[in-house]
């Protein structure tokens, strides 16, 4: 799509952090040139009409796992096929991850990251580091020239992952002066694994035991003792993947005692319980942590309200249907699920719609909370003057049903198939560019850069 | 000053609770409408040069005592010197009170104080309706048309304006339903008695004796019971002018408990101490409550830095120096300091320069939450396309001295004579309106009008 | 009764608040002289036999009001009557209350209520000290030479016996170091005063709109006041009968914050609840603090069961049917219940024979914690060589049923008419003496003496 | 030594949890018969003079290890020196450890550790069984016909002692059912781990760095992981050998929270803070967890003094001299000091003669709260009638100093050597029997007994 100087969006809603007012916004180049009401168009300048829709700055999915090996499965897709999904689904910045292996340097393994990416980015990209090697943590400070202030840790999947608290501590304790956030994913791999074994002994290992081998407990578990250490360390802590009420509770106590700490949740665990896993598709539903109780649930979406959780991150994975049904056996199914497609139209519908979030919570929750965390903030997350013309202009009108066979990830289903959505994503800008417009996809590989992070700053939250 | 149709204000560094950015904003009749970098000039335009300067919302002064009359003080002004004083320090919106005398409704009583301003309002008012007649709390939502969404209660200054808690606890409960958010200032008032009848014994009148006759705890026990009572009727509260710590703390601490309490503080007790009544003046010092030590002070900023404190007020009482040295006795000294015109220059010094706060705090604490917790918002406290043109522009550059004699109150004095701040407001705009610029004031009587609050609405502060 | 030289108290079931066993006591003139199992009967030796029964020191009643008047009411006792009723009830020691009125010495005080009482008593008594007069209060030291280590203030009850905030505090702060302690009868007067005002101008006074007079919550918010102002003053604080389980509650987070802090609770607030005041005869049951909810009074019991409640007071009061019949005016009749006779059968009953308490929590509730509180330990509220041989034979068999017409007291009534009690006060011994047996009264007025209570000691509680 | 029929211990201070008094104990066969005062003397009758002594329930000490064998290292005793150390120190019952090992039952785990024990024990010894194999757990019950109430677990010492979340959970899970108390070593080992590898990589592994190698942190980790755990479980749990101030405050605060958590101590950790490792013997001083600092040790002696520590242990070790020197390696050194014998006179000296603590409470922490907790009350740990006799006699008056030469360990050293202390055991009975007496020991071996304990029972602990 050939792209006019000047891109003028008329006559939307636009909605920020701060309110909603009606206006237009002017871009000029890659970078928002004026808000305001009756705009005047300054020629060459193309026109898109938002009338009667919202006009938000594009969403920033805190955690993707895009063109995933985990060692032992890999995703379908690639970073062309991942970033075209996410621009469809209004998202124009994926933060995902680059993992440093034992004995390999942090910029190494940034590296070896970005050379996947470029040329196949359709939208810009951030990335955490995902890191395994303690050797490597004297050098914490190199994420600073590397543009990534944040790296990650897992409390479970020994041997290759699994961080003992020793590492947290220590990675924490670093984390400070180094200007990086730590984020951990909070499973007690003790309790997991016993509760797997036991379904093991039991042969229980049927998809639908998947929720019993990983209890909510082990995450509260691992919750709990993360904040614990977070605070010995005086160090801010990032807790990924909320997928109950109690662990956020435990953020939002450990933030009452006067720590910064943060939680994240994803769309599934708002959405989904785990009567998926008594029903006919529960290889479909096989994700770690695994979805929880309708009460859970429920009480999680209220955690949500009274702005307990900082960021929606959607833990996208693009594992194919054929890949999820391989073997009836949770322990051998890869886990993850599609969802940056789906996640603005569902979050909007049952989130906003219905009344339990604002618009303004929206903004904040899928874009403006992740910007700041992460050093990307006021270029990305911000409708404001000289900020990256990254837009997304939702129509909330009409409704549809979700159907895999529409979407743009090659896993071939939905876990969301056949739901009803109020509205649907009209365009998606990344910096000034057209990616997708009227259900047609108009990015090209290449054009996603990587966004690099500034160093954590706790100023940039409190504000 | 002949006003051009289109204003734009260019080159500046605009600031926003969200963040900063170079850039122009235009200005069409009474409202702000674009927002950009560059933005051309619509014939007939007026040009405002911001060059070097921050580009602020207007001031939203959320607690000021315009031509106050207690019954036994008058202060000297009158709404056209007081709101003249308060566009020269960058103020566009006081919010006074009204007050209900027993026996009075409260649309008579809002009545009566709409008679005194107008025509005399240079820039725009709102109004706290003071209640004192338990009768009328019946007609609460009656506040509801009046555009008064907030009541003021006093726990001390038996007589006459002395609630008792089953006052409190009654118009706690009624302000729910109706909308309104009760506001209260603090002193138990058994307290203050028998400290003031101890001194008054000793023959301890003096001025230097007045801090002893309101301690600190008379402010902390108030506190913590009308915490308590909000919490039984599960209302949001606002405590009024919290001059130390540990009130702050307490309301921080109920809100960890989850109510939804408010502390408002004032310059003065962020910036001056008791070390004051030691001094050659102490009369110029006396007010209510009373300045505290040093440590509170100091742990006070500390607080402030944190974001456990909502608003500044000024708390303003244009009391003359004659006035104020009538008699060298605290019990006979009219209560209250002048400080509308200072206070931005003080609070950008000591507050944002020395890094306690940054300016998007001091937007939050000196405009944007006001607005938002007394209905104005997003009229006001705004810098968005549709919003009020209500502007300051700050020069942050040059060193200046604090100068009664420069300043617009009638009082006669300052309560920080010769102390050095940094910068200077360079322009005040009033809905699009000229008022001030380059130190000179170029608004009217009759200008300002009443800004109706809407009713109180906990998600405009939760979002 | 002809009493040998010594006495042996034969094959009991010994409880103290560490445990029981079956064993001897043996008193020898006063005091109890040895505790065994099968002790030698040392000539001229009488003989009680306990078998089958429970052998507990005697009881303290931390709160009595034996011969009291208001200044309004007075009850038809005296103190021979009512250290009978105590007496026939297991009671060995009342803690009752002396006036200081405005004006008189506390020792004055001491002296007009010791006169009242010597001669008369028929078991030992303590006393409380009333005090109204701030002006007493730099002489609080003197309670220690008077023998009465605390002192009861009101916070209702306006004008004669309320005091203020300011006058709490500074009893607080003087009570340190005076090694007094400060009890209080917590119900904040505004409350009351507003809700009994309403009631009265709806002509809502008769009885059974009594408990609406003074609301719960009126109770809540004085002990969290209360607990405030002695965190403030460093100083431990006794709340008198607690009638709901939210006050136990406030009392038991102070201690969790490290407060010394304790609460009393009544029988008729375990046992009676607001269902009374709909019944026939709701004037029974008029008394201050009123009767509260069945739920509250079931989660009172459980705050007893673990532990949060320090001592069980019975608020004693003899009125006659008369005196409560004379109007159906809540406002015009006196308030208060007799109760000493019935404690000890229905706490049994309802208490330990239906396993929400211990034989041992008994023990510490109804004895020892008032002795080791009040300054009477180890020489009061316990079973040990020594100590004085106050104790009580209660026997556990049968059933009977409380009948007004044979009890001790003139009142005429009881609330519990008619209830059914497991098992009965088989003796009562008064250092030594036995003052009832089976049925019979053997005191006689001048045996009670004087029970000086030492100065307060933290320690004492604490161990 | 020939033992009369009856004793009589005449003329000393009894001290038990609730008070002292002036008095007699008659002892006859193996239990207390009276208590009194001036008790007769019946024939044939043996005199114990206690003048001016005071007389203790005999001390329980809740963790020792008699006879340790950790599968590395031998301490160098058996229980008959083992049980004349404690008997020469006071203690009457040791509580001790039976080791369940992988595939053993708990009844044979049992049966071994008794065959140890047996024809050698001077005075009782009840025993705590730690366990290391999760398949046994589904007969935990089977603890309670062994007399076994209590399991120990270690949160580090992998591989063999080792248990993981998992198995915590799970053990802590059954015990409630089983009546079972969990006790548990809390230190991270994963902490632990990282500190030693550290200071091994450094060469640091002589005796002066061992305290770095455990950091407190460590343990306050695992309290802090554990005390959660335990409230998932609803049980409630025993942290062993707490070393600092912050592991006791955790299990206040739990307790604050409603949950039933206990604190044990050792004199060690009073006593003695890590300027030890600074000095000529750091090898004396090597024991998990090892000392802290002198901060901590005074914090530690203050929430004794508040009473929120239950109960005081030795972990007697009785490695030698020659073991402790072998090699300058702290990872090569066996842990663990002698303190059986030494413990009450330096307890009474620094804890009760400095006023930290008073007498009962150091009955309470050296013997009653024991008894409780672990199911051995009222038969021991009880100064009553019908009480086993487990007496000692303390005589506090003169100085003398800590000898290793002339106390009854194997180990030739104490930690003390050279401490000053006030007064001496003057005798120790158990059962009736004389087992020590004035600088000579009685006892036989065989005289002492298995007491087992009964099922764990929270309301033996709250009364």
């Amino acid at each position: 799509m050939t792209q006019a100087k000047h891109i003028l969006i008329q006559g939307g809603t636009i909605i920020t952090p701060e309110g909603s007012f009606a206006g237009d916004i002017e871009i000029s180049e890659e970078t928002i040139s004026a808000i305001g009401t009756s705009l005047p168009a300054r020629e060459p300048c193309a026109i898109i009409h938002a009338e009667n829709c919202l006009v938000l700055p594009g969403l920033i999915d805190s955690h993707t796992h895009i063109a995933l090996d985990t060692g032992i499965y890999k995703t379908a897709d690639d970073w062309e096929i991942g970033t075209r999904t996410a621009a469809c689904g209004g998202i124009t910045t994926v933060i995902d991850y680059a993992t440093q292996f034992k004995g390999q340097s942090l910029a190494q393994a940034a590296k070896n990251r970005h050379d996947e990416i470029e040329n196949k980015a359709c939208i810009d990209y951030a990335l955490h580091m995902m890191v395994t090697d303690p050797q490597e943590f004297k050098n914490l400070e190199a994420l600073q020239q590397l543009g990534m202030p944040s790296v990650k840790l897992y409390t479970t999947y020994r041997p290759n992952y699994f961080a003992d608290d020793a590492m947290i501590l220590q990675l924490l304790r670093q984390s400070v002066e180094a200007g990086v956030l730590v984020t951990v994913h909070c499973e007690n791999d003790a309790l997991v694994t016993a509760a797997t074994a036991q379904l093991v002994a039991n042969g229980q290992t049927s998809w639908q035991y998947h929720a019993q081998a990983r209890p909510a407990l082990a995450e509260h578990e691992a919750v709990h003792r993360v904040l614990f250490l977070a605070e010995q360390a005086n160090a801010p802590v990032y807790i990924v993947h909320c997928s109950s009420a109690r662990s956020v509770e435990l953020v939002q106590a450990a933030c009452a005692r006067g720590q910064l700490a943060m939680a994240e949740t994803c769309p599934q665990y708002l959405l989904l319980d785990d009567g998926c896993y008594g029903g006919d598709q529960p290889e479909r539903y096989i994700l770690q942590p695994p979805l929880r109780s309708l009460g859970e649930r429920q009480a999680l979406w209220q955690l949500v309200a009274e702005g307990a959780v900082s960021t929606f991150g959607t833990d996208h994975c693009d594992y194919t249907l054929a890949q999820k049904t391989a073997v009836n056996d949770f322990t051998r199914t890869p886990g993850g699920l599609p969802g940056m497609e789906t996640s603005l139209p569902l979050l909007y519908t049952y989130g906003v719609k219905v009344g339990l979030i604002s618009q303004m919570q929206l903004v904040k929750l899928c874009s403006t909370n992740a910007a700041r965390i992460f050093g990307l903030y006021p270029r990305k997350g911000n409708l404001a003057p000289g900020a990256d013309a990254d837009i997304v202009i939702y129509d909330p009108r009409g409704e549809s049903f979700i159907q895999a066979s529409e979407l743009h990830a090659v896993s071939g289903y939905s876990p969301y198939e056949g739901w009803s959505v109020q509205g649907h994503v009209k365009a998606t800008l990344s910096r000034g560019q057209i990616v997708y417009q009227d259900g047609r996809f108009y990015g090209r590989p290449g054009h996603g850069k990587f966004a690099p992070g500034k160093p954590f700053d706790p100023n940039r939250i409190i504000n």
